[in-house]
């Protein structure tokens, strides 16, 4: 049977990982078999998770206590693999997804301490079972360079209004992360020029699907 | 320091629970005391948690997968519990819920069969911390009779739908928890007339709050 390949982007605030799938996007969308390729994007990437990604990020009044975050990104993501990402791989597809359950660990479970790594990836668990990425990019940026390239380009959703303390704690949790799984975690200097990481990334990348 | 009463309505689907809420929400607008009752909704009672409500209700086009229903439920639990019910029991009120776990043992534990009826409440746990109801009414109705009491009642939403066999495994779901609970659990015999419940409710209330 066919098998896909699933990969993930990760990383904190500000640091290149959406423009890196834009070029990516990009890139594919070049290729003789470019419907061999889906980009997901998380929290969202199906209907209802998209109306949730807006009350995740965009809600003032009443915002989700850090729990009720937790619980809804959980939510969302059940939604998108069993309905997305599952049935994709399973055709032989390679599924891209901007964030996946690394971003909570390191937000909800480092950043925000609502549980450990091992109670979230648990939770975890229970809403995606075995589904794992075959391969993740985590744009590595110190939290200092973060805050620094953060405050040149407002307007900034509820997550990014968070303080440098909060972003510091979030690259813990992808520290934590990459160290459990080496083989699976590509560390991507996020400090290097846009044109450099497009090229790195494009060479893993071809090595992966090709 | 004061201590308020946590009150839960439920039972599924035409038992005739919201039109007593209703009756109970107008005697207590009579009483003089009324400012210490609230009233809240499940899911719903928060700004965030009606939206959800909306997603989960009336979400035809990409509707929610039975564990993301079961996980949204759970998020909206944490928000109403922390942001209304804690503190308003805190300040020893009385609490007046339209349904609250019970109701997610009985649909998503019992009827769609996503987990057992204790992982269920394990999960519970997690978003509600130790909050229990003092009283629960019950209304139990045969599940034969609610399908026929729906007939008459159309438009119906989308858990109402559902078929004859789901409405008896919900009740299955409210006998498990009123025998594991049967000091919380008033159970009440949704069959009768409106008036004579409304008079019965109404007695057991005073006794309860007066």
């Amino acid at each position: 049977m066919k098998k896909g390949i699933f990969i993930t982007f990760e990383g904190g605030e500000a640091c290149g990982k959406s423009t890196q799938v834009k070029l990516l996007k990009e890139y594919i969308e070049s290729l003789p078999n470019k419907d061999d390729f889906i980009f997901v994007r998380e929290p969202g990437g199906t209907k209802i998770g998209e109306e949730i990604r807006n009350l995740l990020l965009n809600y003032k009044e009443d915002a989700p206590l850090p729990m009720t975050e937790l619980l809804l990104f959980c939510a969302t993501r059940h939604q998108i693999s069993e309905n997305v990402i599952k049935p994709a791989l399973k055709e032989g597809k390679i599924v891209i997804a901007d964030r996946f359950y690394d971003s909570t660990v390191a937000y909800q479970g480092f950043a925000r301490e609502i549980m450990s790594a091992n109670e979230i990836l648990n939770l975890t668990k229970l809403a995606i079972g075995d589904l794992k990425p075959d391969k993740t990019f985590y744009f590595k940026l110190s939290p200092h360079e973060a805050f620094k390239r953060k405050a040149n380009c407002p307007p900034l959703d509820r997550m990014e209004l968070e303080g440098m303390e909060f972003h510091q704690r979030v690259a813990q949790g992808y520290d934590y992360m990459a160290n459990l799984e080496p083989e699976r975690f590509c560390i991507v200097d996020a400090s290097k020029s846009i044109e450099e990481i497009a090229e790195e990334i494009k060479h893993e990348f071809n090595t992966l699907v090709m």
